[in-house]
């Protein structure tokens, strides 16, 4: 049963009983701001900050001993094991690596030897970086590249190929089944790779009781790690030992340090490991995470629920086309609105101090990490909307002008 | 002509006369210390702290925006053209990406399109990711791969492959002529893909004006840009045209934010870029640069090299074997020393403040990163080594005792 606020008063009594009350206090943002970009890049958790300056000190103290000094030389596996608890995974089945065009390209094509039949699928309205990976594996590797209608990812599987797809759609916030895929999978001998860059931090993911076998996913989103910080690769311990990294890289070697000429492949996640990763931005990332502990996924799931369904309701109630799914269990943790005008809205929302973003051409994203928002916020700035589209506010000339990322 | 000190008070001459003297004091260097593993890690610009610490203070007041307002969009190119400058070659010939294992996947597979025959060459003393990821590259696109014997990769070039090449040898740090290796494989219809991670910083490049097609290197070395920071591709301007990544990730798109299906590559080395970049480490990155602000590459070549030639007088005298060439111009940024018992012998100088490192089986190297380091310093460092060996202080059970990273 999810309670939906119906006036800002009822807003206020369920952020009194918001079990998730205490994180907000752990981000550093500005006053005034309803932050609804969770979904693209979260705020900065203190903690965050605390790490990359406590790695600066090191850098700067311990010089090149700080690989030993400040546990640098296996933090992105340190890091990984804690994103792993949040996505339903073993310790050892995670680890922090490059970005996630990357690891797409080097989980889709160790795929490609545990698949039935040579060609790989993905759908259309898959985020921009999954389809030109995609299309490139095809072209590199000789493969048919299935462009599968949105949606119709379930049905390529018949293909017995690998399809890349996103536990939860960029645009629609659309959930997509990861265990009645996976069984679809096991069924045809395909293989599916994970995008969890939408789904981690917001979804209890449950990824190894649902029989997944690969993924990857941003960790600037809902997991607050900072600007670009670095993508993780999970891997199921029964599908590392069989697969090696098309990109393999000295540190995912078992010995890095005995400078070997062949390549013998770490246990685990970590042979997915390429280059020396970037340690400041893995430090703040692992200082993110520190938000999260003690907590369980299934309570930020609930909160931003909740939280996208009062959204929901308000916008009905202004007459919006809604273009996320109604119902919970089907949504991540952003919903998207349908909005003629939408870039100068979104603009005369900044202004107010409301923060949303906007997708070409008429899509307006509101995101809802559970961590720091509240509800009377997302009242608030639902009434902030109904408030500039009833007044024609947004036609102001300050509100047309683009910039560079929109 | 090289001066070379033949006691303490011709090293401090030398140091007063120091053009680069000034640059000393942009670095965070513990005192006491004589930090001779630049070519490792670079220590800590003053300036690598700040930017790092300003985009942390755009992430936290500015939040997504900082894309815009901070200019995290384009940073990764203004980073790569001011190391343009350094390695001699137009601005946007060079791009800030990923790591050099991924790096040389990217280039050496996109330069299969480029060269005679489908063969991919490799030194067999080459850096263990250049290794790997050459005999990776072979066995994904079905090449024979050439492990030649040191020194024998100038006649592989006769294959008509593609030659993967360090500029500075990591263990010996001789120098490869890349003006002769280019015309070598222009006349054959072969590629050359150089990594410039122990060359970059420190030697005076001319990429452009040696006809080199493509090259990458990490920036953590002589250019100090933190742990970890991610690495550059340079490619030639008109090769950029007739190329794509094989990593064609959505910041490579020439409109990222059209979120179009079909990837079209910008100009460039830009189109190399994969993902998202990692903000922070980009940033101190970005900082760490402004070190070489007005300063030519050939002072710094200069300084390098008659560093490195006190260190071998020294070690001569001392009656060590010099494992890297006598001749500057064939010498790059570190001399490696065989010493036996060598790991317990870095640690007796590092208890002494004078840091130097240790590759198996025998091999001390000492780094003459020109920007902050003294002759001065090396003289006492030379001094320090000779009377550790004389007293055999080396051999204490303190100073055997082994960490993760060596």
């Amino acid at each position: 049963m999810i309670q939906i606020a119906t006036c800002r008063e009822d807003a206020l009594a369920l952020d009194l009983a918001d079990p998730l009350a205490a994180a907000r206090g752990q981000f550093a943002i500005p006053t005034g701001t309803a932050y609804l970009v969770g979904h693209s890049l979260g705020p900065q958790p203190m903690a965050a900050r605390h790490k990359a300056e406590a790695a600066m000190d090191a850098w700067q103290r311990d010089l090149v001993r700080g690989w030993n000094t400040a546990g640098w030389i296996d933090l992105a596996d340190r890091t990984g094991a804690r994103i792993a608890r949040l996505i339903g995974a073993g310790a050892g089945n995670v680890t922090v690596t490059d970005n996630v065009s990357v690891n797409l390209f080097k989980l889709a094509a160790a795929a490609l030897s545990l698949c039935r039949t040579p060609v790989i699928a993905i759908e259309e309205d898959e985020f921009p970086t999954d389809q030109y990976i995609a299309a490139e594996i095809g072209q590199q590797f000789g493969l048919d590249v299935c462009r599968a209608a949105p949606g119709e990812g379930f049905a390529a599987l018949g293909t017995g190929g690998v399809l890349i797809k996103s536990a939860v759609n960029y645009r629609s916030a659309e959930v997509t089944d990861i265990a009645a895929h996976e069984e679809e999978a096991r069924r045809h001998g395909a293989v599916i790779v994970w995008d969890l860059s939408h789904a981690t931090g917001v979804l209890a993911l449950s990824l190894e009781a649902d029989g997944a076998l690969m993924a990857t996913g941003c960790t600037y989103k809902y997991l607050n790690g900072g600007p670009g910080a670095p993508a993780f690769v999970y891997i199921a311990q029964d599908i590392a030992r069989r697969v090696i990294s098309p990109l393999p890289g000295w540190m995912g070697h078992k010995a890095p340090f005995a400078f070997d000429s062949i390549y013998e492949p770490r246990e685990g996640a970590a042979r997915f490991a390429s280059g020396t990763p970037p340690i400041l931005s893995l430090a703040a990332l692992d200082g993110a995470l520190d938000v999260f502990d003690g907590l369980h996924m299934s309570a930020l799931q609930a909160k931003a629920e909740a939280l996208g369904a009062l959204a929901i309701a308000r916008a009905g109630a202004l007459g919006l086309d809604v273009r996320s799914p109604a119902e919970g269990r089907r949504r991540g943790g952003h919903v998207s609105l349908r909005i003629n005008d939408g870039y100068p809205v979104v603009q005369a929302l900044a202004a107010q101090g409301v923060l949303a973003d906007f997708r070409a051409p008429d899509t307006v994203r509101f995101g809802f990490s559970p961590l720091f928002l509240t509800y009377a916020q997302v009242w608030d700035a639902m009434e902030a909307l109904g408030e500039i589209l009833r007044s024609g506010s947004w036609d102001r000339p300050e509100f047309h002008r683009r910039e560079k990322v929109t």
